[in-house]
């Protein structure tokens, strides 16, 4: 098999990229990291990410890490597999990208926070910060309040169908369900519908099932 | 003009967006907006940028933010005008986006950190974090390493030639050069040589003193 995916099935930049090969109804080898035995540090897998991070993708000879660069590497190299998740249109395609930096830029250190002081912390058996949930609870609401207003003018983030904007959400948001933040998105409609909409997405419940 | 830029001088996401207009020899009309009168938080701003930031940027009909989102959209459009920002070939292009999301991903929260506590902090009258200085700069001694090791087997982070992403470097690293945190890139032999050559750009020059 051509495709080769290393990564941990709890990690959510893992699940970005098997949610991606899922939509484009892509087959790839998977091949499980021990991070509890430390393999993402060890010497082997450096050589497929500098940084000792999961995932790492190859495909052939190309080795590619970064799971953005990965998804967006599959929706390019794969446009004709499976659904389409990204525009041909350039203008389409540049509204795309801002809104795949704001998830980048914005969503994701607000929602990887609040996961780690909610979620991980209290798993670890460490106390929950209090005033950063709270102060990252607001950073979140202001988030939320500019994707309500987004998706009263059109259906998905990234314009009129599904695409990798919505997809990189969906690790994140999925753990986000489990907390008090779930309220966060239930109190506005047009987010809410969205995101209960990408959850069911038979390509998301294969990524996190399999 | 069909062209105009949005911002501020000192903004680093706006000189990104500047230097990627030089280096593709593009006419722009640009249009300060003064952060000090708050004017990027007026209701006529958030409609060019819902989260009240600079830059933002307008092509005819087109409307776009974020800075990143912007230089590829440049990059794309006007491929066929100055000098080339991002690769045809797929596997380059896909490599490319690796460390395009190294940089935003890894470098940028690092760097602004840093630029955060040892200049700005001082000019707003603050007091700098010396612990917080320390845990950065060992950041960045990491991700250098990673980079010295890149640039030892392509000249570029990207590949062969100037792209987006060492573009995307230049305005933090700017600001950095004028901290302690120089003496870092300086220790790396082919972090320190590439760092000169794409700061002494013609493109980077003409974006921060015109």
């Amino acid at each position: 098999m051509a495709i080769k995916l290393y990564g941990s099935l709890i990690s959510t930049a893992t699940q970005r990229v098997k949610a991606a090969l899922a939509e484009k109804d892509i087959e790839y080898e998977f091949i499980i990291i021990d991070m509890a035995k430390n393999e993402h540090k060890k010497p082997e897998f450096l050589t497929r990410n500098p940084f000792g991070q999961v995932p790492a993708f190859e495909d052939g000879d190309l080795k590619l890490f970064e799971s953005r660069a990965i998804t967006q590497y599959i929706a390019h190299a794969y446009a004709d597999k499976g659904n389409d998740l990204i525009f041909e249109d350039p203008k389409k395609m540049a509204k795309l990208s801002v809104w795949m930096e704001v998830e980048s830029q914005k969503y994701e250190p607000i929602a990887s926070k609040l996961v780690w002081e909610l979620l991980l912390k209290p798993m670890f058996g460490m106390t929950t910060d209090e005033a950063i949930v709270e102060e990252y609870e607001k950073k979140m609401e202001g988030l939320l309040d500019v994707y309500e207003s987004r998706l009263s003018e059109s259906k998905y983030l990234g314009g009129d169908c599904f695409t990798l904007v919505d997809l990189h959400h969906l690790p994140t948001m999925k753990y986000l369900m489990g907390t008090r933040v779930k309220k966060l998105f239930d109190a506005r409609p047009n987010v809410s519908a969205w995101a209960a909409e990408i959850q069911s997405r038979p390509g998301w419940i294969k990524a996190i099932t399999t």
